[in-house]
């Protein structure tokens, strides 16, 4: 064993996270780092959705809407989600796609003030948030997208301006510093849209303690809600009377089960929801949050946080000290970066799939990054390092030589 | 046994269709008339989306986003849902919810035609249809919605009209004409936005033949997919290159995993997917849409709308010989009305209470409906006649008295 790897081993076997591995169940020879991409599966998730579809679906049938408490589940789940990123209980609920509370987000900032007609964002940030914001804007006459990089785009904001920020690259794996530009953005006049895709469950958040008004996030990446888990969608208690959600179902109504025929949205937060709400979805979700949840009481949050900063410096260490070749995209400071670190080497794509025949999965993003995940709750400090060897030795060995296989696609 | 139920008997005992039932996990001593609500659990479900979590989540990982074809799910479960309505394989995605479906073909539906200015739909269509249409009206400047008694709608009809209307109503079961009501409004110069819900799986459609050019439709009802199982959008070929969707988010892409920054919808009916798919959801919507397929394969489609048909007329008979007292609100015409049969009493709401307690769900509709939907595949001829039976029975005993129960939601 390197020195490294005993460092490593000596981690696990004081991380007071350890016995959180077995929660999962992970395939065996696998060494998992894409849950930046797809969350693992917890074990108890099984049971929990088999339970849902068999005793509430099979034999409650509808009336487990109240008897199950299916109804209050968007705003039973987006409380817990609450707990994870500093917000109120009444701040958050589940619902829909990133990508639909995206729109509805953007559309409901858009509308705050009357002079908003840019919606300004960054090259490069993941592609749903531009093209929503596209969309957006292509039924909104005068409305424009603009995107600056990313240390222009705060001193470039304005009254005019609606900021649509992901708060840690889905790439690179840079953080922005939430509180800061939260406050200068709001000096400026603006207010801001945070993605939380890849930062919950990844690294510390606090929105309420950063002044953020607005934010949507991911199910199904580090809270382990499985494959387009439903996604979440916050909003500042002080702010919530003001928003207009433009997707007026039913479910965000005042009053849902009157059937009125005229819109009015439910006073709080629940005036995001919109259509009947994914049950199953949201069953393998709560089984993911309750999880977390379980661990952060277990170790603290703090330990989370600080479990993955150190995965992800001994991966870097252990690439780096075994060769010299790739280069390190992702920031070297812990606290600007996310959970997750990508190197760009020219033949990333080959890595990649070398790594996958030796058990370790992470990935690729063209047009040259490899692009490798670190959760908190199931990865161990000895597999990263063991995968940071394995990426200088596949390097050193040259067996990435050949693209052999051809990524027909990938979910971030 | 009563004369009525020696026919229904004799029925049962003829039914191409009676092995269905079985086929279903549906509890003992339960008369299910609400699967126009939530469907009942195909008993095949379980399996498919335990496999789902187990095989497909839990050792395929990310893998399985190609080698489980999860990413195909939402056409590949759109070319089943439109052998069930008479369209195309490439003329349907599952996506979403129908809430959000309907505002992305609203959308499109405005922006086909730079005079709409109108949303046209009939008071008291599902309330979820109009909130939509006026969340999207309130977002386009001089767009409105209007609301005629459903005789006048077409008439009323122009080339600055969309118009949205529901082909079975929720509550009163009336069916609208779809292939003269879909030619009196393009002879007008209008369009048609038809909501599916409550139609698909308990009558008859042929789209194409009627000449339909926009439809979104229920996973959760008669398909038996499932509790906020996803829903789908239809739209015509010839008519998708000029649609636009709002909801532009990344699965609706050309190249979604080109990840570039600037969005162009997919060439066909994929630019209409937003978020990434759910795919338990689409697990179990997958499971009632392959079971519904098999009947529809083994006893012919017209059995299937037959049946649904012969449920609602011996539930009908059988109330109105046993009580003069409740109203027909549905018509009685088969041809005219869906697979639902609702009748108005001052009691109603106690009456459905009282029904619960027999064994008997249906559900109550305020202020006076009492609404009992028949699924082909799992009910009999024997329990329609009991429940009409039963309904007459309670009326006549007075059990209705008093309202015992407050029912706190119930969702159609």
């Amino acid at each position: 064993m390197t020195d490294l790897g005993e460092r490593a081993a000596a981690l696990d076997a004081a991380d007071p996270l350890a016995g959180f591995r077995d929660r999962f169940a992970l395939p065996e020879g696998v060494t998992y780092l894409d849950g930046n991409s797809l969350g693992a599966l917890p074990r108890e998730t099984a049971g929990r959705v088999a339970r849902t579809v068999q005793a509430e679906w099979g034999e409650g049938l509808i009336r487990s809407w109240n008897s199950a408490g299916w109804i209050e589940a968007p705003a039973r789940l987006g409380a817990k989600v609450a707990r994870l990123i500093g917000a109120g209980a009444d701040e958050v609920v589940v619902a829909d796609s990133t990508s639909a509370n995206l729109f509805k987000l953007l559309s409901a900032a858009l509308d705050l003030d009357a002079r908003h007609r840019v919606i300004l964002s960054e090259p490069g940030n993941f592609p749903t948030d531009l093209y929503v914001a596209q969309g957006l804007a292509a039924t909104r006459p005068g409305v424009e997208v603009r995107t600056l990089p990313r240390d222009g785009i705060v001193a470039a904001a304005g009254p005019d301006t609606v900021l649509l920020l992901t708060h840690v690259h889905y790439k690179t794996g840079e953080r922005f510093d939430m509180a800061a530009v939260t406050r200068a953005a709001r000096d400026r006049g603006s207010v801001v849209v945070w993605d939380l895709s890849h930062s919950v469950g990844a690294v510390e958040l606090d929105l309420a303690g950063a002044g953020a008004e607005l934010a949507v996030g991911c199910g199904y990446k580090y809270l382990n809600g499985g494959p387009g888990a439903p996604a979440f969608l916050y909003a500042a208690r002080d702010i919530q009377p003001r928003l207009r959600s433009p997707l007026t179902g039913w479910m965000g109504h005042a009053a849902p089960f009157a059937f009125g025929d005229d819109y009015a949205p439910a006073p709080g937060i629940a005036r995001f929801l919109c259509g009947t709400p994914p049950i199953l979805g949201m069953a393998a979700l709560e089984a993911g949050l309750d999880l977390f949840l379980e661990a952060a009481r277990a170790a603290g949050s703090a330990a989370l946080w600080a479990k993955s900063a150190r995965l992800c410096e001994l991966f870097i260490e252990a690439v780096e000290t075994g060769s010299p070749e790739p280069m390190l995209v992702s920031p070297r400071d812990a606290t600007a970066r996310g959970s997750h670190v990508s190197f760009a080497h020219p033949q990333a794509h080959a890595v990649v799939q070398a790594l996958i025949e030796r058990g370790i999965i992470g990935d690729f993003r063209a047009p040259d990054v490899m692009r490798f995940g670190f959760a908190p709750l199931y990865n161990t400090h000895a597999e990263a390092v063991a995968a940071g060897e394995a990426v200088a030795d596949v390097l050193a060995s040259g067996t990435w030589d050949e693209p052999r296989f051809h990524q027909r696609a990938a979910v971030t």
